[in-house]
């Protein structure tokens, strides 16, 4: 199972020597224009805490505060001539070094991680925490990266809202091996507090409360480590943790992969349900996936609002991304609603507002009559189906930026059957694991 | 106009002369008998405010309150050797007499009116006051009482909740005319007091601010004689005195009759509703209508509620009853659900109960998952049609006692086109006017 994951000698050999020799270029590229640079192996790279199937090297180029992080930028560009530039806070360069993905990341070198210019200024203080402490518990970070992995919280990116890698290390710290971690998380509450160096009253109290799980990051009090955790990931692991201390199984660290759903298994399902599935896509803004999926949400929960609020009774509904598309999933319990539709207006004593409501009903389908003491009318619905509704009010819902424009240049909404014309694999995978959502919940 | 309300004096004579003979008669077998007992004409006929078309008349058998109403009850059944026994709250006697309805109803003769032992002892005392005080005030009377009728809020009993005979005096009474009536009322609001001889003090706490009207019983001062008067059918009459206001036409007090609905148009109706439209209907079980509409709203309410908590969203329902058969027609915004339906357990992290939840739900459709902290699993769910749980569940709801065994004992669930089944032209009235829904608003 370790041999699985744990990085081979010959691995982590090859990484200190790619490492290494990045590290000197950019430093001699930098010593050559008179720069004053400090570039650093980061991340779980540098503690070998990084799982076998991951070939991800992160190096930091520190400069003064005083300096300007564009020359170190221009240093990452000379350090790796082909590359692809990206863009965080700041930009940094990305490039396929000798199969490893390689992020060159200017940062500041700050005297205190509590004093950062950006936010990526505080890794290298990361780094030295968790490097001077992790010896000997490399294999019990890996261990929990896979089965946080197995059982899908790994990630502090916003697609997944899950555990950051250095999350994953304070944790094996505060616990002292995996099986420590996952005893203590099977018993997990909202609103869970971890403070390796007692320096709690250093959080910010709106933190504390508000935020599921809060672990006070040791080299910045202020800050919480587990902020990108949802709620419900937090919950997943715990309840993952209890199943595998119950009964301990490969699975959770290699659970198989969804395989697609076929036309038939599509079509079988959508009979079994009986419910109207709904599905919008378009093509996925050019933003990274960190601005993509908070405003996927946000649509999504507008057009769950609306729907909610017109009848059509969501059941549940799912957002994605497949080959350069972008997606809403809503499945509702009903599929169509009457043509008529009742109005409440004021109470009926209002004389004024009776009268102004009546003006704008002049010739309802029933009423007006009196309910619980307001007057009501009947009125034709404009939209009865739901795919109707949506196609003429997307276009004004409250959508993220990015996305009100890929929306509006052109989107698709494909409504039961008309599904099954996508035929992305992934898309199909996704489809499974929609009509199963098994957590790991037992 | 008033000439179609008003009773002709030969009319008015035949009533004197009817009504006398009862009395007299009534006295005499009373007398024969040994039996200290009054006979009094009492009610409409008792004043000169009853319409033309109506043709009741209520004579009371007092006797002393240690006497028997048994006794009175013999001599009327004596007076009127054809008739029907009926009940109230005690036994009164009912019998066709040359074309009259008339009623005989024993009661006690109290000193006082808020002493009484029976509920109808009190209307000798309303037969007075009023008398005393109506002279000359008896076409406004009839106005008021027949513009009442046309606007569909005319009568105290429970199907209809509206104004009493008795009540229509009082307002005449206290605003001194049927126009100054409609003015006050088209200003009304719910918590309107009105007290003819400020004795406000004496009304029980409760129905001030409780009941939608408070009119003090000038005989009793604990009562409300607007008690049985309903919120929606007081804004009604005050909406309809305003609009009659505005523009007064014949139609508010004669309008026309609604026309029994043909097939055609039931079926072009719900074409255009494009509702469900649900009618349960049973033998009317053998109590009067005071009994029977309680019961039938009771049971409306609930099935209501179980169509709401189910997801059909009940549009509007109304109850009624033809021919010997009681119902309750449903109209529903959705006709069918998804067969899938979401089952939302306890927070994730209470272990015993989400044990307990999962052992319940072994193998769901969908999960079990995590959403908003709680365990999900979706179901199948055994009624997807609005008959269909209907048919299950209405042997189980909270139902009046004689609604319960009327419907237990057989009922016709009819749904969509199948209500056209039902020609009685009675019921094809009511959908007219179910349809229409028009109160009468501006």
């Amino acid at each position: 199972m370790l041999g699985r994951i744990r990085p081979r000698p010959e691995d982590i050999e090859r990484l200190k020597e790619i490492s290494g020799r990045i590290i000197t270029s950019a430093e001699r590229l930098a010593a050559a224009r008179s720069l004053e640079l400090k570039a650093m192996l980061v991340g779980s790279a540098a503690r070998n805490t990084w799982l076998a199937q991951d070939h991800d090297l992160d190096v930091f180029l520190g400069v003064p505060e005083n300096a300007d992080l564009g020359e170190a930028l221009e240093v990452a560009r000379l350090v790796a001539p082909e590359h692809e530039e990206k863009y965080a806070e700041h930009a940094y360069v990305h490039a396929k070094i000798d199969g490893f993905d390689v992020d060159l990341v200017p940062c500041y070198m700050v005297k205190d991680a509590s004093k950062l210019r950006s936010a990526v200024d505080r890794t290298p203080f990361h780094t030295k925490y968790v490097g001077e402490r992790i010896q000997g518990l490399e294999d019990e970070v890996l261990l929990a990266k896979q089965f946080m992995k197995g059982v899908g919280v790994y990630g502090s990116e916003l697609r997944v809202g899950g555990f950051s890698g250095y999350l994953a290390e304070l944790l094996i710290l505060r616990y002292g091996s995996f099986e420590k971690v996952l005893w203590a998380a099977s018993r997990w509450r909202p609103g869970e507090l971890i403070d390796l160096e007692g320096r709690v009253v250093g959080v910010g109290v709106s933190a504390l409360g508000q935020e599921p799980l809060v672990v006070v990051d040791p080299v910045d009090p202020g800050r919480n480590v587990a902020a990108a955790l949802t709620l419900d990931r937090m919950l997943q692991f715990a309840a993952a943790s209890r199943c595998f201390l119950d009964r301990p199984t490969l699975e959770f660290f290699f659970p198989p992969k969804a395989k697609p759903l076929s036309d038939e298994e599509l079509v079988a399902l959508m009979e079994e349900r009986g419910s109207s599935l709904m599905l919008v896509n378009f093509p996925a803004p050019p933003v990274v996936e960190d601005v993509l999926f908070p405003q996927l949400r946000k649509a999504e929960a507008s057009v769950r609002a609306l729907l909610e609020k017109t009848g059509f009774s969501p059941l549940r509904s799912e957002v994605g991304s497949f080959s350069g598309r972008a997606f809403m999933l809503f499945e509702l319990e009903v599929s169509h609603l009457s043509r008529v539709s009742r109005r409440a207006g004021p109470p009926v004593w209002e004389a004024d507002h009776l009268s102004r409501f009546l003006e704008a009903h002049p010739e309802p389908l029933s009423g007006p009559y009196i309910k619980d003491g307001r007057v009501v009318v009947e009125l034709p619905r404009t939209y009865t189906r739901s795919e109707d509704l949506l196609a003429a009010k997307i276009g004004g819902l409250s959508l993220g930026k990015h996305l009100s424009s890929a929306i509006r240049e052109g989107h698709n909404i494909l409504v039961g059957p008309e599904i099954a014309s996508i035929k992305d694999e992934g898309f199909r995978a996704f489809l499974r694991e929609y009509f199963e959502a098994r957590n790991w919940i037992c």
